[in-house]
């Protein structure tokens, strides 16, 4: 383990990059853009993928499985999605590799070219809505409400670990709806949903809106999605709900008929979110010490370590904490006992510090005499000496003062780095500094544009609010209907 | 729904195609040789996988996930290995589309030719063991238990939903060993999770063996493995555990320092079972009706039809069957209420019957006068008319009846076609009857080959057995330790 691990204020990316390390969540493999998801990574995953799933299947959604490859032809079919999903991708071209004439190696069977290639898929709607045209013929087989958990492949070339690789791991929910409104509500039900997680899982606050034309999902009408503030005060998208309209409906002609009997194209919903959630966590919580996890998703929510001399003192030890990890499974509280007589309780003490398990108990044999034990939480950093007789009720509370802490925490730094700019000066002066910047906008893609080139923030979001403020544009002095979200983002 | 199912007399193989389609379960797309999960067909899927990885975690393995792309050369560097695996397979050669010069349509970049090909993953070890280098340097990193679930690609010509498709879902267990009697002993641990799973989950007896040198995974020192017979008397290799001595270690130089700090090479297994056991679960138990689940896997247990005439009657028969509902959740029953008002009540017990829940429930307005309710079960096709009274615990039981009734039917079904034949020309006049024919062999892969070339039977397996006894080969009369089982296969 890295020691001399960079803090945030050295290098906010280094420190992000030495953490994901440090931690063993996850590495970069040979595979150029690919990365290996470790145990420890892929345990916390695991958490979240589950949490998501029961919340789709209360909403009414299965699970279901699509293959891997999309005809290259599939592609073309709705025109604004290949523009955006058609560039950046891995191609089959080949189904057979043969032995080299020195027999010494493998290469491509010239002979084996596929008559048309296959695209690993970099998302879904094409060969869903393909199936589905064989699905639908009548009201009665709507709604569709499938989600699918997959791998997908977008080809990039700068990557960071959970942020942007060219594989990564997500869930997509693809839907179909025999109406526009029932379409619409499903789209928002489902950012609810994500929203819902980010806060009370996460302990992740966000930001619920709509993304401008300009940054839609290729292929959508509207795109709604949540946003996160990190520590270093950029946004980081975390999750998109997307209604698409009659738009891939018809690129696949896929019709139904109403209860009168007349035919229409059938409405669609999508919706994501992806390992990039793992990103999110990190940067939300963590300190210059490591991991900091929210309780929900922790996959060891209180470790226990032995301090002692003799193997007396260990079984002792041992015996209290076996009894003590019997009670807290019983309330499903996940607890390790570490035993490891290889290893010493200060390189334990740090293990878990940088894996961000939110409580450590210690305890050694003065302890053991007194009844006690150490408690240490990993948020604030506090130690306290508690009775052994009352540690079951205190660890409960504390796992929900520690979830809610970690949440008042991110609400209170997104509060201090929110600002309401009037002018483009103020603007460009103070958007180094990071943070989201509340800014009225005229609405047009140039004024975006503009923004975005002399500044490198992007329009986050078009925030839901109940009472739309009017005013002027900060950049042209235009009507603009109400604030929106400026931003530099992951 | 196709009405005139095929029955397995009629035609095992499209009776077996007929079902996967009429219960939902499974269809071709598109995509040659990929197929498309349906939610009927991935819920039964993931009840499979749930209870895995529960008995995976339970033996202290955890997951984590490997990139889905092996660089083309990673293929070559295990001897065997490749000649296994480095054949028909998906071939990434590029990594851009561009805009056809028409506009209309899409092309691959010639501009964007990879280095190196990547292989969409047919397994594995290549791309783990390689990882695996980097993580261990002493025993204190030794062992690695991991297992991921994926997606991987085999390219296939004829293809048969779940049993052979391009495209299929597995788990592949890779763990790293100190020595080689630890390794043997997790190949060992593990083939005795899959037959736990195979029989007490799946309902399927499976014979544990050993494949024979021909029939081993490409880079395994040995080949274990769980045989099940499906109705039509052919056997069907439902999972598979390999040893894999240091092979994958020295094609990759994953050495580690032992206590004394001699450096040697890690010892390895391999593991895995994928989506073929859903085409064995439906080819154990289903009947011409069609589908027949055990219990322990059907994403509905128990389904409750209302038979009605009036809004009242319904509302009366939905309140009993709610509550009812409500206490069999509490007891972790899967329950169905289908109160369709869109379908007749012969229709529902079809769509039911097809789909092969193990226990239909159905009520009119006299059992509720009376207080009864009707009961059938999908495994013998049994009706009884019981008191609502006692309806709980009548069902709690009777699902219990039910897994057991498959599980010895299925045994009774393999005793019945288990064969001792002594003599080639016996055998060769029988095996075309199906079963499994217990017989001597010299142990040659010259007598393995010729019985495979003149029956086309193989050996499944060389059973283990405590007591083996000697014989001569059924084909030279030559030595033979014990009787291999050979049969036609899946």
């Amino acid at each position: 383990m890295d020691k001399k691990a960079t803090t945030r204020n050295d290098d906010y990316s280094k420190w992000y990059n030495d953490l994901v390390h440090n931690a063993d969540l996850a590495e970069h493999s040979d595979v150029k853009g690919c990365m290996v998801i470790k145990p420890y990574g892929y345990a916390i995953w695991e958490n979240m993928r589950d949490v998501l799933d029961r919340m789709f299947k209360d909403t009414g959604h299965s699970n279901a499985y699509f293959p891997l490859f999309i005809p290259k032809s599939y592609l073309s079919k709705e025109a604004s999605h290949v523009e955006g999903f058609a560039k950046e991708c891995a191609v089959v071209t080949h189904y057979r590799l043969r032995a080299t004439a020195d027999g010494k190696g493998v290469e491509v069977d010239p002979d084996a070219k596929l008559q048309e290639e296959l695209i690993v898929r970099p998302t879904s709607e094409t060969i869903i809505w393909n199936s589905y045209r064989n699905w639908i013929q009548s009201y009665r087989d709507l709604p569709i409400l499938i989600n699918q958990w997959a791998n997908v492949v977008r080809w990039e070339m700068r990557t960071r670990l959970f942020l942007r690789t060219a594989e990564f791991l997500w869930q997509e929910g693809h839907t179909a709806h025999a109406t526009k409104e029932e379409a619409i509500a499903e789209t928002e039900q489902m950012l609810r949903v994500y929203a819902d997680f980010a806060e009370n899982y996460m302990a992740m606050p966000v930001i619920l809106g709509r993304k401008t034309p300009s940054e839609r999902f290729a292929g959508a009408d509207d795109t709604l999605c949540i946003e996160a503030m990190m520590q270093d005060g950029k946004a980081l998208q975390a999750g998109t709900s997307h209604f698409l309209g009659q738009n891939f409906a018809k690129a696949f002609e896929v019709k139904f008929a109403d209860k009168s009997g007349k035919l229409d194209y059938v409405w669609a919903t999508s919706w994501g979110v992806s390992t990039r959630l793992m990103g999110a966590l990190v940067m939300t919580h963590s300190d210059d010490e490591g991991l900091v996890l929210p309780p929900k998703l922790a996959p060891i929510q209180v470790v226990a370590v032995p301090i002692y001399k003799t193997e007396d003192e260990f079984k002792r030890i041992e015996e209290k904490f076996m009894s003590l990890g019997k009670a807290l499974k019983a309330q499903g509280i996940r607890f390790k006992f570490d035993g490891d007589d290889n290893k010493r309780p200060g390189w334990k003490f740090n293990e878990y510090e940088v894996k961000g398990v939110p409580i450590r108990l210690a305890m050694g044999p003065r302890d053991l005499e007194n009844g006690m034990v150490e408690l240490a939480r990993r948020d604030t950093k506090e130690k306290s000496s508690i009775s052994f007789d009352t540690v079951l009720e205190t660890l409960e509370q504390l796992l929900m003062d520690i979830q809610s802490n970690l949440l008042e925490r991110s609400k209170q730094h997104r509060a201090n780095n929110t600002f309401e700019v009037d002018t483009y000066e103020e603007f460009k002066q103070r958007i180094d500094g990071g943070g989201f910047f509340l800014a009225h906008w005229d609405g047009t893609e140039a004024t975006e544009e503009l923004v975005k080139n002399e500044t490198k923030a992007t329009i986050r979001c078009i925030p839901f609010t109940e009472h739309p403020v009017p005013g002027k544009c900060m950049v042209t002095g235009q009507p603009s209907a109400q604030r929106v979200i400026f931003a530099k983002a992951y």
